[in-house]
């Protein structure tokens, strides 16, 4: 049994309070916030757990093996250095922090201390992104061709932080998981709406080796929600739309065909198409967070990488800031592998 | 009656003889194709207009009065000068020339002639832009936040021009329309699947004056075909989907509210929601290209501009040519206003 | 304040229970449940309310006001005779009771003792009906022509109800409420697909004064959720589908139009259609039994009858009873008007 | 090669005369129509088709081998049984005949002569209902539970026929072909909202032996187009989407399980869900009528009964007359294997 103390109870930490609490292989002793009326609110739904103003308290606790940190980003770095310095395991909210340089320094702690960091990029852990992920790995899709999603909706404006680190995390960290490569560049385009406020909408294309792309387009301020996102590949292609109650995963046997013509002249002929049948999979709809509390659990046991881990959360913060240094610039593309991630 | 010569009858050729030859205004006295097989086809169909393979008959007809083009791209610039130079009034399908230049020089000409120069951006004459329109210029939607567009199927790889202009050319000939201000600056991305080919998938960014952002999703290897279009107001919203049998447009009154609170440390609340009711116009279904035969004709009588005159033709060109070039450079912004445009 | 017994604490017990106790007006006193297991959760979120395996305690304590029966449709008419006969108040699960006589008898009793007796069609608080009803009471729909309901899907199998009783039950309620008239007669037809167990599937039709009618279609075993409706009118037609997170009720100002036309061999032109704009209302989504228990705690402080009150649960039961007895015959038409309703 | 001559060139008779015309098998040599603006419109198409107001000259041409009819239901009898009479073999529009006496005429007239009589049943030569056919046929759908189909739209009101002999005969014609035994008994409902007119609403029942029903909701006064069938099977269902561009055709691995539990105080237990993947077969999209036409060709020349053949049309018109008959009281059921169909 694994003894977690969650700092945060807010918006997201009561999900991870009551996954880690129903979990059989971890439960909640203590949960810290700032706020008291929060912490009220905790000791009225679980009696048995300890509460405090103070989540250095949780660090002091030798009981306490891992942390689960639930704050905004802003305070992300400062929380999960202490809890690894504390000697804890952690789980930090995405994204992982606020800077590249701060998630590097967060990897090298962890690995120096031998303690599992992981972050918590959830929709890794739903069944239609294992699903999908399953379908490029086993190569049912073929070569990957591109990735495009739309997440957009009449959105809660944040004023701490723009829209791409708000909603794109979602979709980067997806791409980070599926996709077979990581990408080299990015540009980006985004403007705010309200004066002095960070930008609302936002666009934005990565480059990959092998003319792969991928492309993502956020926005707080769309009259409809969209969360719709369209993988092609040179076999298959997806269409994964979150909303649907069900069949959110279709896959299409359709694409192109290329046909080896030495007739130069009739070089228009050369490309084909191929239409087949539609299938959507039947998913595993378990909570993702129950099964990422689990994989949690299991990677402090055995002493194993998380599949979200650090990297995968420094990979996804490299690309936030590119991605807003890009939006200042009107979309001059930013070069990633310039940056250093560590092995 | 206005006398009508056609050059080119291959894909859209067709529909410009039917709609001309059902006018009440013009009547198609000629048709000229490379092709005999395509002009065996226009007898059977139109046993009364004069076939040939030499458009330069149609300039020498002293009874012809208009020229409409509906050829391959690359010969637009010389078909369009040819018959502004033998005095014809001009109809060339879209784009309007392969590049700036060319378009500049088509403008100038049919100005220097006071010949009515239109450029054939059907969309701009539906009953779904026309409700837009006029949605945008009376002020219902508010002052206009962006406007983004998607148009993506499994759709014909073409050889001689990317995706951009084969596809993105129909949503800029729409903004050209409906947008108050035009484009300053313009970010591209986009790659190209089958070596040697086109880019067949492409982003474009479209940076205005005031914060108005535009964006349009172009893509020719799509598993699902997808004609949606957002425009974002400061009092309403609309979806436009063009796949829809009815209710293509739909107007969202929702949005959101800034109060005015000094109290500085709550900020958070200054911005706020607004959802009220959907409305979907009914809108004219008449068939575009009839209205749109029936506006050149107007212009040809009274000497008037068109709506879809050169000078929006040459300003999607422009951006068309700007944005492959961006593209080129993986999203690097290339300014539009240091180009001169014809006053 | 009003203060409430609620008997049963299975699916719908605590729906009821949370928001007697959120609302103002009221609060739970008391809860009782033939299973402990189910008492002790109510004791665990509301450490505050007495519990009991014996309803009888409610009905003795003075200090109960009012009894809300969520319990087995078998149970309904005794817990519900045994609440007035003590003096209680009382708000009654869907349907009313098994049978029509059980019904008047329950109605009759509440009559004499000046008794609220309610019954809980949850949808007819909702923001979608009673927009819908608003529409059809101003006379913007015109004269209603039909109502038509598909409520199917993969659905739980009832053992000791068919799915008229489990399903059609909503609709008619929602028919009882919006619709102008009472129907007069009733045809349904409907089988099982397991061997000694209740319809799964059934289809009803309601004929009224005045050529109204209208139909429901319900089914366990549908590959799909639907939860759709149509009602006609002689100027507008509403759409209205409950599974829509938005834009639930949609208004068509469509119809046709007569031409009093005097050429009578012309008759096949005195038939026009009418095609106008479509709106779909903002819809306050407050949660329907939240507004029914204030409602209720209203009517109990005013003596005011209830909107949905024993007769229109009568009504219902009335329907369902000879709908269920069509249904034996094959769609043999069974006469409501001979059945006595108090008035 | 065989001669055809088509009675009829309103709405359909276009189809058929184009589609007889572009097979290899058939050519059209003479077309009759009452209206000689038809026939003007003919020969502007079909220069070398012979024209004439009176059908007996096709009749009486000894080089035409088959006659297509295409004229309204009350003409079908006569015209079919004198083209019978005169040794053509025939194709009917659907209906086949105004009644179920009519209809076995013509089946046993063609019968007698050994010509084909074949009723234009188009839907069945879809690819959609060819895939469903089939999927009933090969038992991947299990015992088939029902059969469930809307068809309504704001549609042209008939004036000498009511909706079901309008639009539920395209069901039922798809319900002949694909299901695996025919009706015995029908009980339909429906009203005409104008005074004078036929019925332009209706809910047909049809019972089949072994729990076995079919439904269908016919409607010309419905606000949106409607064109969807469910069928559910003890293995598989489907949904049929006919206003879908693709996938019109869903095939779902879902339905229930019955467990054998010897408890029976656990009865509740015994019925469980299954869910699994779901399927959309790719569909030939051939036009239907070009194979229909090719079908009909081909029966004449092998001698072959036709899959639409006389006998399916009499079956369809039996449930038309009796439905329109159960209607008239109220959905009281009609028996159909009373009625004689010839063997």
């Amino acid at each position: 049994m694994i003894n977690v103390g969650v700092i945060g109870y807010g918006y997201w930490g009561p999900n991870l309070v009551r996954n880690f609490s129903e979990s059989t292989s971890t439960q909640v002793v203590a949960v810290s916030d700032l706020n008291p009326e929060r912490l009220a609110l905790v000791q009225r739904r679980y009696p048995t757990i300890r509460t405090t103003l103070d989540h250095r308290e949780l660090w002091a606790d030798s009981n306490i093996d891992a942390i689960a940190i639930a704050t905004p980003v802003t305070s992300h770095f400062d929380l999960g250095m202490g809890s690894l310095k504390a000697g804890k395991h952690v789980l930090i909210e995405k994204p992982l922090t606020e800077s590249y340089e701060q998630a590097q320094l967060l990897v090298e702690e962890a690995e120096k201390r031998d303690l599992v960091l992981m972050v918590d990029h959830t929709f890794v852990y739903t069944g239609a992104i294992r699903k999908m992920k399953e379908l490029v790995t086993t190569g049912e899709l073929g070569k990957i061709y591109y990735y495009d999603s739309v997440r957009v909706n009449l959105g809660l404006f944040q004023h701490d932080v723009n829209v791409i680190w708000d909603l794109a995390v979602h979709d980067l960290s997806i791409m980070e998981h599926i996709l077979p490569s990581h990408p080299i560049a990015v540009s980006a385009t985004g403007v705010s709406h309200i004066e002095g406020q960070p930008e609302n909408i936002a666009y934005i294309t990565l480059f990959f080796e092998d003319n792969l792309i991928a492309h993502v387009h956020v926005n707080w301020l769309a009259p409809v929600k969209v969360r719709s996102t369209l993988i092609g590949g040179s076999k298959k292609m997806i269409v994964y739309d979150d909303l649907q109650p069900s069949e959110k995963v279709k896959v299409y046997n359709k694409g192109i065909t290329l046909n080896n013509n030495d007739n130069e002249s009739r070089y228009q002929m050369l490309i084909g198409y191929r239409t087949g049948d539609m299938w959507a999979p039947h998913l595993d709809m378990t909570e993702a967070l129950q099964r990422e509390v689990k994989h949690f659990a299991d990677c402090i046991e055995n002493g194993a990488l998380p599949i979200t881990n650090g990297q995968s959360g420094l990979r996804v913060v490299q690309i936030l800031e590119a991605a807003t240094q890009s939006m200042m610039n009107r979309g001059e593309p930013v070069e990633l592998n310039t940056m250093r991630i560590p092995a």
